[in-house]
């Protein structure tokens, strides 16, 4: 077990940010945890650092080896995507602080990898995240997405690693 | 020197962000430090990671009260905004982290504290914090802004107590 990788996913927000974990066991992916932080109402700050603390608690519980957070594209106005930069910047700094290497994914990269359409709708990335980790009930569309930015990252790797072995054997 | 106050001032940027603390001795504030953290051009979590870290080792060495961050007005793009909010999240969290209280301070109110003008230009605000500090030399814009932020909030809070002194008075 000490070997095991685990994949931290997080789909952050200034009000709600949802994680999700995920153990990689050979080709399978088990899931582990999931939740949602609330940030809260209060002074932006303080909203930041709930953000901060409460990643760094579900590190310290969970051992993630590596994270993954959605990289967001904001069409909205600049306030928002200051907002959310700033909400994004405490859950890298979360990750980065326990020494996990952080990667990004787009919404298009995730939709892309769950559902094998760029432009699929989130309920087809829910229900894929159910199905892949075999969850049953409810589950809720901020931890549905930081699962699925997960399970993204896992696949990335996989290809990645097979197209290396590919141009390797091409190569010999 | 147990009991003083010490202000630590922030100009966040993805690739720059400057520092200052100044300490408050009475009606008179004193220059303690100042720099800026270059946070490099590599991948974004590392600068995120660089920027948070700096920061917490500029508070541990330097040991401020309280904190002060320039609430940026972002008239670009939201790409920029949401670098810029990453930024600041980060900075807000290595304060928050060390258990400082973090103000913010519009770039408006910086400029009509120091120059007694909201519509003042970047160096006249250079040189009141100068000025003010009686600071001989250079001092580089992001760390002459992080400098501005904290007499600003030290400014503040003098007024904002001089306000209840008054209302009290009138009370009676």
């Amino acid at each position: 077990m000490a070997d095991e990788r685990r994949v931290l996913g997080i789909d952050p927000g200034s009000v709600r940010t949802g994680f999700g974990i995920i153990a990689v066991d050979g080709v399978r992916s088990r899931y582990v945890a999931s939740g949602v932080i609330q940030a809260g109402r209060g002074a932006f700050a303080e909203r930041l650092h709930t953000i901060f603390t409460s990643l760094a608690a579900v590190i310290a519980e969970h051992g993630p080896t590596e994270s993954a957070v959605e990289e967001v594209f904001v069409n909205r106005n600049v306030q928002s995507a200051l907002k959310l930069g700033q909400a994004r910047g405490a859950a890298i700094c979360a990750c980065a602080s326990a020494g996990l290497a952080v990667d990004e994914y787009s919404a298009r990269a995730v939709k892309q990898a769950l559902v094998g359409r760029g432009g699929a709708d989130k309920d087809q990335v829910g229900y894929m995240v159910r199905t892949i980790l075999t969850l049953k009930g409810d589950l809720r569309e901020d931890a549905a997405d930081a699962l699925a930015v997960a399970l993204t990252h896992v696949q990335h790797d996989r290809l990645t690693a097979q197209l290396a072995g590919q141009s390797r054997g091409g190569a010999t």
